[in-house]
């Protein structure tokens, strides 16, 4: 299957600026984490809550990021999120955040894992997300 | 008693500022929240995080904060902390933040309540903290 | 005039909340700001960015926050802000927050101070802000 | 020139954890800038502030982290930072995170650009550092 693909739209807050006057570099993974979120409760099959609910946690093990242009305060950035299959215990995110007059702000890659909420063990991908993928 | 009185040092970090070039002003709760945990630490009865480990959890309750000059990128702070004794289930924590210069940024209390980890209920102060305050 | 009142919504992240599971104390002032700037945006008078174009600033000089109930992670919270009339070179504003339960959350109020940005000094609030009062 | 290597230590606070319990993800970028500043004042060639006084500044333009255990509340953790001889208008720096019981938390690297303050174009590396790295 293609990576299922979600825009999600986020708003630069003032204090996720420095004193470049631009977005902090760190702040993108909010947005990252953001929009990963709202790709998944999009797919109508439960949201990150409710998978945590469930007994499944999903740290972050790989972080790949290339920084383009800055994004300024008060900036509408839209997050294309690409989501792929999961792999055995693992899922792998692309994306790539664009502002308002289309240009490349930041893309890149990062991949989760999913462990058991009791154990921090490996586990499989929740049964919502792997019948998402058929 | 008296408060108890403890003195904290944080430096500003960039991701702190924000684009009017001084640290963002909430990012003031983090030394408050960090100098805290530092004074408990500096009474030799126990970290804040033996403290929950032990089953109880500080959520704040109030927080009135003045801020006289702004802080810069790389500042170093000192952070001056008075702890009152606990009352009932609350303790109240004054602050007096000051720059290397010796100007006053910012001063104000937050107050806490102790909260039972399991029922978040209201409970007593733990014991180590009401030995120290006697 | 009575204060303007808007209402703004935020989803809190999880990158938002703490390992007490809830939302952390000084992200509420993430919101606080992003409820300011989106109530000033929808006068009709120009956005917080613009001011900041036109040389004003606004730096926080006192909050005031009770805290009631804790907030969680994928929260919808609304943000009630009601900006009271500028008094000489400071504004007030006044937050009331509720959960989609409608359980208060928070309240309290921020003052700002108007600054030129060249030389910092107090000013009066911007034109568009005054007349919006009128 | 070898890289030049440092050593910083920083504790997690409790605002940087979220509720999985662990220190959220994007959280070690602070801890990376920080330890990357520390590293540049030991040289002995001025701070990252002097930098940027003297009309340099120096976006991220690359981040590749990976992450192997969670780090908790309060734990001090190391961070060696390894600095590579600038290359044009770039510079790299490697990191390894561990932490009090010597477990490997993260590593990875950070690619940063020269760029002038005013016209934002990539520009060498200041004197001193050159200087440092001959």
């Amino acid at each position: 299957m293609l990576p299922y693909h979600y825009k999600h739209h986020v708003r630069v807050r003032y204090a996720e600026t420095d004193k470049m006057g631009v977005c902090w570099h760190g702040n993108y993974l909010l947005y990252l984490e953001e929009a990963r979120g709202e790709a998944l409760r999009a797919t109508g099959h439960g949201s990150y809550a409710d998978m945590e609910a469930a007994g499944v946690m999903t740290p972050i093990v790989k972080i790949n990021l290339n920084y383009h242009h800055s994004a300024f305060y008060d900036d509408l950035l839209t997050i294309h999120v690409y989501v792929e299959e999961p792999v055995r215990s693992k899922i792998k995110f692309r994306y790539e955040v664009v502002n308002e007059a289309g240009e490349a702000i930041l893309d890149g890659i990062t991949e989760l894992a999913f462990i058991t909420a009791d154990t921090h063990q490996p586990c499989r991908p929740p049964l919502a997300l792997r019948t998402f993928f058929k």
